[in-house]
């Protein structure tokens, strides 16, 4: 077991939360001192739902503007000195001197964790990043079904995989037993496919399940099917108050699961 | 036609090239001044080669150290000044919101196109991504064939398509065509796959191959089965001389495509 799950079991248990809080706040780039402002929004939500969270995913909404080595370290000194774990959800795809690179610059930063898509392969793709990923003691999650309406066009596809007819979901929760991978995304949105993907990981490796709240999965729905950790991002920082959205989804996760 | 195509083929008109600069420069985050040095070595390679190239691709390799709103800013006026397109090598593949966010920002920054992974699919993943192109005048590309040896594992797997046996690369260059994509990447190593993807498009959609010089594809076999543009990263920006090296792959594809 990785550093990045101990410490996120570890937060699970002292707040009673699974939920990991996607904190893909977005502001325009043209309004004034948008940096500043989209810092000090991201820190107040952090504030806010600190006691009540397992985690937190950046995605590039934050990345992009506030860059890694810049404004982001002090989200990042903030969330690592509360004991929060820090996932990155870059979606890596590249090729292996380029993941590589991506790879040690994330978790250089402070990220615990890094989202890739196991579609690029593991030769000369995937295999650095899992490299570097154990030699700072990060996790890799790999993307095994997402939450949008178009997910079945690729990860719904039919496949033939070792001479037989599979989905393409199957195979890549197969990969992500095999590659080591310390937990897996697959949407609220399908709990027949979370059932099935937590068949083929045997309770080994978590899922990190999105489209709770805005995008219309169900957390009663998907938690008995086998997610772990709840992806919520939209209903709470954009509620009134993000404190009491996530004390509140983190009290409905917690009567499905005992 | 979007408004890059029209910058890409006047240029690699003006300046006989079809190479496309993979500025993939790295540098440690943990040297002094890393970011400046870092700056100063692109832009230096870029006034080097300005007139043996057809356009410029950045990856996170630049991207995240210097930073969309930050530094990268002035290794994008220089680019766009000499009137060369820039095109942005994320390899999207998220959700909506999320791609929406990061298409209109990369656009903004002055990119011309962006690279994205059909793999994600259209509803609620890319659509957005090719509306923000075109209210930008700015192109789509889509890996449709990478350049790595794992490439096999996702993209020439065998798939459930439409009632019919296909190659996945056969699937994402039809996509290509539907959702009116202005370029698709194919690795020069595979000139079969090239010929093939070549077909599917019919001329109509120009092929960016990497993988020429150190991934080990051939200038001659790949142009002679599609390729419209190399991209060309190390064997320039790490030789003695990258002007000169510049020119002598220019010179090797123009005698291959006369």
């Amino acid at each position: 077991m990785s550093i990045f799950s101990e410490k996120l079991g570890k937060i699970a248990q002292e707040n009673e939360s699974r939920i990991v809080l996607a904190l893909d706040l977005s502001l325009s780039s043209k309004e004034k001192d948008f940096k500043k402002k989209l810092l000090e929004k991201a820190q107040k939500v952090l504030n806010d739902v600190r006691d009540h969270v397992a985690g937190i995913k950046i995605n590039f909404q934050l990345l992009l503007p506030l860059g890694l080595f810049d404004e982001l370290r002090f989200l990042i000194q903030t969330t690592t000195s509360y004991g929060i774990p820090l996932i990155m959800d870059c979606k890596l795809n590249d090729v292996e001197h380029t993941n590589e690179w991506t790879a040690r610059h994330i978790f250089d930063a402070g990220f615990g964790a890094l989202i890739a898509n196991p579609f690029v392969g593991f030769r000369g793709g995937l295999d650095s990043v899992f490299s570097v990923a154990e030699e700072y003691g990060g996790g890799v999650i790999l993307l095994v079904y997402m939450s949008h309406s178009g997910a079945d066009e690729g990860y719904g596809q039919r496949v033939i995989y070792e001479n037989d007819f599979r989905w393409q979901y199957e195979v890549f929760a197969e990969k992500a037993k095999s590659w080591g991978a310390e937990g897996v995304v697959v949407g609220a949105t399908q709990p027949k496919i979370i059932e099935r993907v937590s068949q083929i990981l045997d309770g080994k490796i978590p899922i990190f399940s999105p489209g709770i709240g805005f995008q219309g999965g169900l957390i009663s729905e998907a938690f008995r099917a086998g997610t772990s950790y709840a992806i919520v991002g939209r209903t709470i920082y954009q509620s009134e108050n993000p404190k009491k959205s996530a004390k509140e989804i983190k009290d409905k996760i917690n009567e499905v699961i005992r």
